[in-house]
């Protein structure tokens, strides 16, 4: 039995699978309509994520199986002190397959060794959230046609954002992939990942902090929030917080075949006038988001469609 | 693609073919056992509402459908500051159809605009809650044989209650229609609704503080409760409440085929000795409630089940 | 029509055959994937427990119905005031079975006798938990192949404890059956189930203070919490807690054929290095709690799945 805890479990030939699955899935869904009929997803969310939760319902009810759980740990035996352990085993009787997302990292790794089913890793606090990544790499592939051969803007908050780690970990497996890391000096990405991660695998990067310096050789753009509360002081954030949005007349500065991505929910970072840009890449994830979990809900419960 | 944002949305003719719809429905449940498998509705509910949420959601899977979505806004993407707009576009890549119910007059007006999946207004603030109207017309037609030539009281709270508001906006459509308005002085129908919707359809009304007053002529009686915060003064409510207390001795004055209503949940303003009036309609409302909002979701997603 | 209040709504020959059912139904579950389509389980949860709530989902959805309903008060009409019978009478319109769980004893008997389809008491205050003893008998059933000719260990608090009384009153109505009650003083089984049960009955029992002394004499042992709070002081807490902590040395005093039990959620009261002990039959007891109220639905329902 597998789980999917980080997006590194699959190694690139299987995601090929699963991304080759999704794309599947896309052009033809009434072939995978009833491909999980009378299977269960539980979705166990000790802390709220309504994108991430109804986009594995989704998923799940698009394959005609059916789902349970709860949307939040008030209303969970968490509150009656029970384990993660403990919950999963009782789980495991009532789901074959289930979606958990903590606030605890490292929760559903726990989970995974007391589990009688499947289960993936929904973000477990500032950690991992696995299927955003396969989210980012699905969009990526279908839109670009590649995930080599490719300059990445990462722009944001690239010290906390997992998000923007994650995806980091994932690309530097394809070849001839570069990145251009936009972001104020606060909010750089951490030592260990560009020392231990990019340096180690000879992928190069460089760093600037005004996106407009970046875009014109941009093939993809990421964009993250910078959170007010991240910077040091009041100034520095009045100074710099319209770097990072991006507008029209930022937009008319990068290649008419870049890609703008973003993890949602927004709030200004992206300005609601690129949304009509055929750039503009972000609402489209959301739908390949429900494409690959669907992928990756057949591959884990080990269910193959005849083709 | 339509929505329903009002009640006005649809045309007499319109309507009658929903409630068409709804009573074949009503008559042969089997024959849409399975007539939206496949579709998945998203129930957004940024406030709670019980009553309101399950009866789409009892519709749906009567259809064959299934839901996602999220009872209270705690517990989803808005308390991260996400648009309505954003939601919706995610929304339309994870459902079919979209209920949605907002505590800002306006919001599910506002998701219109971006949305690529049919919305139902599931209320919006005090400002429109299309489909109770939907139901008492319904509840109305189907028990009464007609929408024409009524008597129909209306009682209790007509300054604030927004079901009386779309309820008049929706009968004044049809032919010989009278109202008696029974209320409190405080709590009269605001002139904007006696002058610009009734003196400006010529449609017949009266006034009245007592219910008794009004009972014996009444064809039918629409209930609303009257809260106790709404009065000026504490001894004005003490003199009057009663006044708007339905019991069985009031009961006695009414003609043998007036029915009772109401939106539901009631608090006292409905003795429970009345229930078991065959006069009493307010349950039954509910279950003509599910039958129109099948209807209505068969109309907006555009599928007709064959005869 | 019939509901399930207490466990003894059903003879011990109607339990024979829920319990029959549920077996057929752990045997044959495909036999039963579609027994209730086009049936809707309503879920009304006034206070949260996740693992009532969810058992009886998985229940529906393993027989092909499907769910709806509020998973706390603060989501449903209740916090407008409304009464359970006036909630009911709607929740007959939208579902055809209703499982309650209310903080209130008395509740769910309330909204009986102003429903239209059948109830499943899923808890009420410290009154009833019916389906949690019906779990518990059909456990014991499937695993020691009796309900009579037993000697029964009941752990920890037994003053408070409903799942302990309700087991009670359910296994004094099979032969032979003798109990060990393991308690503090302070949390003793009260004397009107001592006297008015079990003396009434001439069920022999003996109470002990210690789990050691009453191990190896037992064919089953049900474990329950023993709370802090409910001691007198903090003294008599920490001199006793251990005597209430299942661990694989106490297990080490039990016969080989002896069943660990517990309604879960446990927090310490058993070692978790118990759990792989095969007479550690807890996690067991949350799957057959699927299976009987797969039958207990069925029953109610009037619903027979041809042999």
């Amino acid at each position: 039995m597998r789980h999917l805890m980080s997006p590194l479990d699959f190694s690139v030939e299987e995601l090929d699978e699963i991304m080759d699955l999704a794309n599947d899935i896309e052009a033809n869904p009434k072939k995978y309509a009833h491909a999980c009929e009378g299977k269960k997803l539980a979705t166990l969310f000790y802390e709220p994520s309504t994108r991430t939760r109804l986009s594995h319902e989704a998923a799940m009810l698009n394959l005609g199986g059916s789902v349970l759980g709860f949307s939040s740990a008030d209303s969970s035996s968490a509150s009656k002190g029970e384990s993660v352990s403990d919950t999963i085993q009782m789980i495991s009787c009532y789901a074959d397959i289930c979606a958990m997302r903590h606030p605890k990292e490292g929760a559903p790794m726990v989970a995974c060794e007391h589990s009688s089913i499947p289960i993936i890793n929904a973000g477990d606090g500032g950690h991992q959230h696995p299927t955003q990544t396969l989210t980012d790499l699905l969009t990526i592939r279908s839109m670009k046609g590649r995930l080599d051969n490719l300059v990445i803007g990462l722009c944001g908050d690239l010290k906390f954002g997992r998000t923007v780690h994650s995806l980091i970990h994932a690309l530097v497996r394809y070849e001839n992939v570069k990145f251009v890391l936009i972001s104020p000096e606060e909010l750089r990405l951490p030592s260990y990942m560009r020392e231990d991660v990019l340096d180690k695998k000879h992928v190069p990067y460089k760093e600037v902090v005004r996106l407009e310096d970046a875009l014109p050789e941009l093939d993809l753009l990421y964009m993250t929030r910078v959170q007010k509360e991240r910077f040091f002081n009041e100034e520095d954030y009045v100074r710099m917080k319209d770097f990072y949005i991006l507008d029209k007349k930022k937009m008319a500065l990068a290649p008419d075949d870049m890609l703008v991505l973003h993890p949602l929910p927004r709030v200004n970072e992206i300005s609601t006038e690129v949304d009509s840009d055929p750039r503009a890449a972000y609402f489209k994830q959301a739908q390949y988001g429900v494409y690959v979990r669907e992928a990756l809900i057949l591959t884990l419960l080990g269910i193959q469609v005849d083709q």
